[in-house]
């Protein structure tokens, strides 16, 4: 087989990010571009454009193309079938891409392919089970079972977000009708919103001044007070971890995994996060797969996405070779 | 091949169940009889006396045994690492089986077993991803996912009762430390437990007046009083069959299943249990999986962990063969 390379491409719901990549997912070359609120035709070009640029500078001639999205994909047909933030539900997307591009197009779920990135490459290489949660604005979610990606009966699986952990809980966020889901309990927007009701509870703390002196309570606020050693701070991030923890002991109990791989911004807070979640897990799932199960935070931050949309792409390369 | 068959072992807490089964799962001779309370080397002794009655009146030369053991078994050892009502925990159930009885023997969770046999010769057949949800004292769990069953890192996944739906809710049974799972929620006992308070706080009711009687306040009387249209009753049973669905929403995301297979004995309430928890699973889980998704009883009765743990010993014979 004469060298080739894949382009793994991002698409967000404010971003599109691609890169060539080899088949160790070495990452070549790489283009960014907004997309915020572009109607779907030049939503349409921009990929386009950013995919041929990247090619255009690929070192070797490009085989296929992978893309994560973040919308339920159904897999028989490549058609989004629920898409929050981008204007492509309904669209046949993978099948539009390959005509315009020219090229194999393979697409899945941006958190699905975050997954397979820790699995080819990450903190969940070398084992057969793994659940991968990636906290930002929602949770993403992502399943290695048996060492495959696990996506459903038609595609649309792992939503691992949307798990009831508290059935009076609070109304779930975007197009999810639930109440309590660990969406809406232990996501960024999660934390934004316990912080700043503790530092409305707490007008002396830090957090606290900070929301009296106008400044937004941001994951990455209330991660720079923790680390300065403010209570509330700390309590949130604390409460946030205890929530995470319900819902990883749950995974564990279903799952019985070699490895639960927690990614996304808000892991910056690293053990003022992760030590609460797990205790709750220590407190809470069965001891045989509570002592088979590490704990660990993700490989890949912002480029999980592109790098996982590459390793998509190079396995399909390899199914159909083999 | 000459004509073979297998024998399938359903061991309970109380009993063990074995009979002989053709390659399509037709049960030719069943022997039953009583372990409650037998310490460990009679309870063995009983067994292989069962295995072996079964053998003598087989119709065709028994190849391999199957086990459904109501235990955590870690794969790698055949060894129970988790038994609650059984004094098998720590042992070598496979090995030791196997040399009693002088034939290959394969182990299983009995809710693995139930799941395989429902999806081999019952509600799941001709599906590719199931959850087999078992009601009873407690609630096991069965996943059949992309045609294989589904027993995580080490064997010992798919402990579906094991999920917390109420973080804050009532302490968990037996071995569990967890609050709020899904069995201290919606099993049988769940069932008997939330008819005994409504009978207490409602004494004009039929289920209250049964109480007061001396009666015990079982599923089936709770049943039996619902289909006489006693509100107390009806009221229990739906309270039960919401919490089922919020726990069917919760696996409908996560595991974008073609079928939930709903089996034990809390099911022969029928619809008085299952509409409430199909309305709560409309109410909650995505569209995408709820649409796709059907909600059913299970095929197989009081037999499921027989014909399961047979399908078991047919599925590795014919590994061993191809």
């Amino acid at each position: 087989m004469s060298p080739e390379c894949v382009i793994g491409v991002d698409l967000g719901g404010t971003k599109v990010l691609a890169g060539a990549l080899d088949d160790d997912l070495t990452v070549h070359h790489r283009v960014y571009k907004t997309v915020h609120g572009l109607p779907q035709r030049e939503l349409i070009d921009v990929i386009v454009a950013a995919v041929e640029e990247v090619r255009a500078t690929a070192p070797h001639e490009v085989a296929a193309v992978g893309f994560g999205i973040p919308c339920l994909i159904d897999q028989r047909t490549g058609v989004a079938t629920m898409a929050v933030n981008l204007p492509i539900r309904d669209m046949p997307f993978r099948d539009v891409m390959a005509e315009r591009l020219g090229l194999p197009v393979h697409v899945d779920n941006d958190a699905n392919v975050a997954a397979l990135a820790e699995f080819k490459a990450g903190a969940a290489q070398g084992v057969t089970d793994a659940v991968v949660l990636t906290l930002g604005t929602g949770i993403g979610g992502g399943l290695i079972l048996d060492g495959k990606v696990y996506r459903g009966a038609i595609g649309s699986g792992a939503e691992l977000g949307h798990m009831v952990i508290d059935r009076d809980g609070p109304r779930c966020q975007g197009n999810c009708p639930n109440h309590g889901c660990l969406e809406v309990m232990a996501s960024g927007t999660a934390l934004m919103r316990e912080g700043t009701r503790i530092a409305t509870e707490r007008p002396g703390s830090l957090l606290g001044r900070a929301l009296a002196g106008g400044r937004e309570v941001t994951g990455a606020l209330i991660t720079e007070l923790a680390h300065d050693g403010d209570e509330a701070a700390i309590d949130t991030l604390a409460l946030i971890g205890s929530n995470l923890g319900v819902g990883i002991a749950n995974y564990l109990n279903i799952f019985n995994p070699d490895v639960v791989v927690i990614g996304g911004g808000v892991v910056a807070a690293g053990d003022l996060l992760l030590e609460p979640a797990r205790r709750e897990v220590a407190a809470r799932a069965l001891p045989t797969m509570r002592d088979h199960a590490r704990i660990v935070v993700a490989s890949f931050g912002p480029e999980a996405g592109m790098v996982g949309a590459g390793a998509l792409a190079l396995d399909e390369l390899r199914r159909e070779v083999a």
